[in-house]
């Protein structure tokens, strides 16, 4: 791709879509990551959810997009340090993920969230991504947070 | 927080916003994520981009969302790729973010996106996050790719 | 800690063992690491080892160093792709390893690395460390490794 | 490979070296990694490092260990630490590293490392290393480590 196109791709700016986007609420990604979300279980420490893959959080290849998967890492990673009877869920200190195969439109993942340590300052949580038809793994990833004490800053 | 609480957290239905997010097109998490991105620097190997961060992705704590952080990593660990000549970006193969302080609503923020390796099957790209003002890092993130040859597969 | 301390830290040399580290044969790290590894199952896609802590692999605060549980993370890993008959076990692409709690001296611990992925060209390992006796989790990580084809490179 | 030859493969028992292994003294691992490391430039917050990639920290396939560069990311991410004039250098909450290309016995590599946070409670270093001869990067790595309080617990 030449630089004039990859200047395309990145600057979306006077699209279609601009003024809806721009004229957007505060905090609307929550809900455009999340709108679907089902909990099929939860517990102190676990939380495993639903998610049939919605057209608006599809990549260019019309899978799953590796930041909404991303996103969806941090967001259950949070859920999960909730359970916990933590008063906050902190601030996010690490997230990785890795991606192992595509999820496809209409396709409905499992979402299983584990608490692998909740300390008095450090949590870590761990995500698993499966599908339910064939049970594959899409993505695993681990969300690291800092649970600050009330009165100290990171 | 109570196990309830934690269930209506994470589901979203029903909300305001219902409606609206049922819906988007597909594909639309890009334009969400990237409306407003402008780019100041573009060469071989290396894509500099401003942001002001918008109303839209904030998270509850009023900072840039940890989810559109990482989906930012993951757009322009692709832009890199593209600058190569790379004819496709691949297929993401990992991502980490580590965040390192807050950015706040309005807070322009410079994303500098260099290339750590390109090569003929995997591409390996980093992302600095700093406010423009303070020029203190608010993330830094790696991304990873597979370049799949014409007619392999993963 | 003043500069001329933390430059004592990293500089061995001089020290009692310098000779003998000098002088250690080729890929020795290998045997430090491994030694005293016992495979407690294996079977395609899975290695299950134990490892009681040694003194030698310990860190100045007397729990398991960082670095030798990462190198157990590239080895366990390693181990995993040769069990599903790759003729290889390719090129490392990305390590990581959260560190959840401290492991001590004596300790038996249980190693069990798993396959999330193992792809024509891509494979990723998880592996998890628990101590034996409480059943906590030590530490998670995962090693991606990129499977190279007869005649291509990475 | 068949099972048998993992086996082998992982158990190194029994091996030429299992005595001197085994009568190694307690933290010997540090030794072993750093021995050989020269400062070439400390300041508050960076620390600059050369090795000449020694025999023993070869893997099989003659190229620096990933094991001991991710030791060495552990260790270079202390040293920063220590250079800020914190007290400890607090517990490891996360090490990645991505591997770009070989280093060959006898190379020289220069490993840079920087803080990109040092907190109150969380610090953040990352670690560049390159071949001094091509300037290519041969890994880049992440170390997150938690600096506790006098009387908290992580």
């Amino acid at each position: 791709m030449d630089l004039e196109s990859v200047k395309k791709f990145v600057e979306k700016d006077g699209g279609d879509y601009e003024f809806t986007v721009d004229s957007m609420p505060a905090r609307f990604i929550e809900p455009i990551v999340m709108q679907g979300l089902k909990i099929d279980r939860i517990e102190r420490g676990r939380v495993v959810c639903s998610l049939t893959v919605p057209p608006r959080l599809l990549n260019t290849g019309n899978t799953l997009h590796g930041g909404a998967t991303a996103a969806l890492v941090d967001i259950a990673g949070s859920a999960v340090i909730y359970t916990m009877g933590a008063p906050t869920t902190g601030v996010s200190v690490e997230i990785n993920v890795s991606y192992l195969s595509g999820a496809y439109v209409g396709e409905e993942i499992e979402i299983d969230s584990k608490a692998l340590r909740v300390g008095k300052s450090v949590a870590v949580v761990s995500v698993d991504f499966t599908s339910k038809k064939t049970g594959k793994l899409i993505a695993q990833g681990r969300h690291t947070k800092y649970l600050p004490v009330a009165t100290s800053k990171m």
